[in-house]
């Protein structure tokens, strides 16, 4: 089995809905974005996936999400913006484009910060 | 499958016993120590488990073993602390506060540096 | 399940060959090597497997590549250096003697810079 992985970072906003101390309070996170795609087998230019492609998905989606409040963006307004449910949402945004492509499984793990992320693994098909 | 994760750092003194050359010696290191829980949903609340309770308790076994001889600790002092059994050990005393919570499996890393780390994962039910 | 993991780094040369981009131009990375042995259950010492023992297999590994053209070293020389062959070859290089150890599988690693890797995880047995 093989992977690739790219990781990007974005700025933003955000706060929890709930009894969530603090987090309840509007702050924000360099978020790291980590993007895992993995498939039994290479293709004939030995790769999995092409990285630099992949590396343009990812870094747009990133730029997409780069200094804004979380709690404003169209998908994430209407559901409690968790580490968790971010990278639910950078899923399904990566995952159209990825299917049929001969890959396994997506990750997603959304880092708030060093010490803390929450990621999403998924099958593509 | 979603994921959650939390690190912690711990200082610590241990030695090997066994055919281990120099980490037979008196010796230690600045532990890290990683805990990710895995589960198929998340809550109404979006999230899998409120990552502030998770890091409360990582903070509070990493604060058990700081600066502590781990050859002396109850529960190590039995047995070799290897990377593999100051893991293990950190498993058993994390599991029991998170069964029944609707997890699937947790990971417990210890770091003994950045190029080393040995790891325990298993089912939580 | 059991984990131990040990990185190593090495500083070469490589290009790729198709439609890659600036990629097809010779360049080159500060090379990240991570190995990941896993298995079910530990030995009476409390190992794995010994992490010294695995630590030189890694770096010795990467010494072999350290300051060279990867296009030119026999194995990679004939096929494309894509981060993923690069981590395949560095796995059929390192499974030999770890099989019949009581292993389940071998993770390899291959990182062209902190944004970036590639890997191949594969059964020893």
């Amino acid at each position: 089995m093989y992977e690739v992985y790219v990781a990007a970072r974005f700025e933003a906003a955000h706060r929890l809905t709930g009894d969530f101390g603090s987090a309840a309070r509007m702050h924000g996170h360099t978020y790291g974005l980590e993007v895992i795609l993995r498939g039994q087998s290479l293709k004939d230019d030995g790769t999995l996936f092409d990285i630099g492609e992949l590396k343009d998905a990812v870094d747009g989606l990133a730029a997409s999400l780069h200094y804004r409040d979380l709690d404003e963006v169209p998908g994430l307004a209407e559901i409690n913006t968790t580490a968790e449910n971010v990278a639910s949402f950078c899923w399904e945004r990566l995952a159209p484009r990825l299917r049929d492509r001969g890959l396994g499984s997506l990750t997603v793990r959304i880092w708030e910060n060093p010490q803390v992320y929450a990621a999403r693994e998924d099958a593509l098909d």
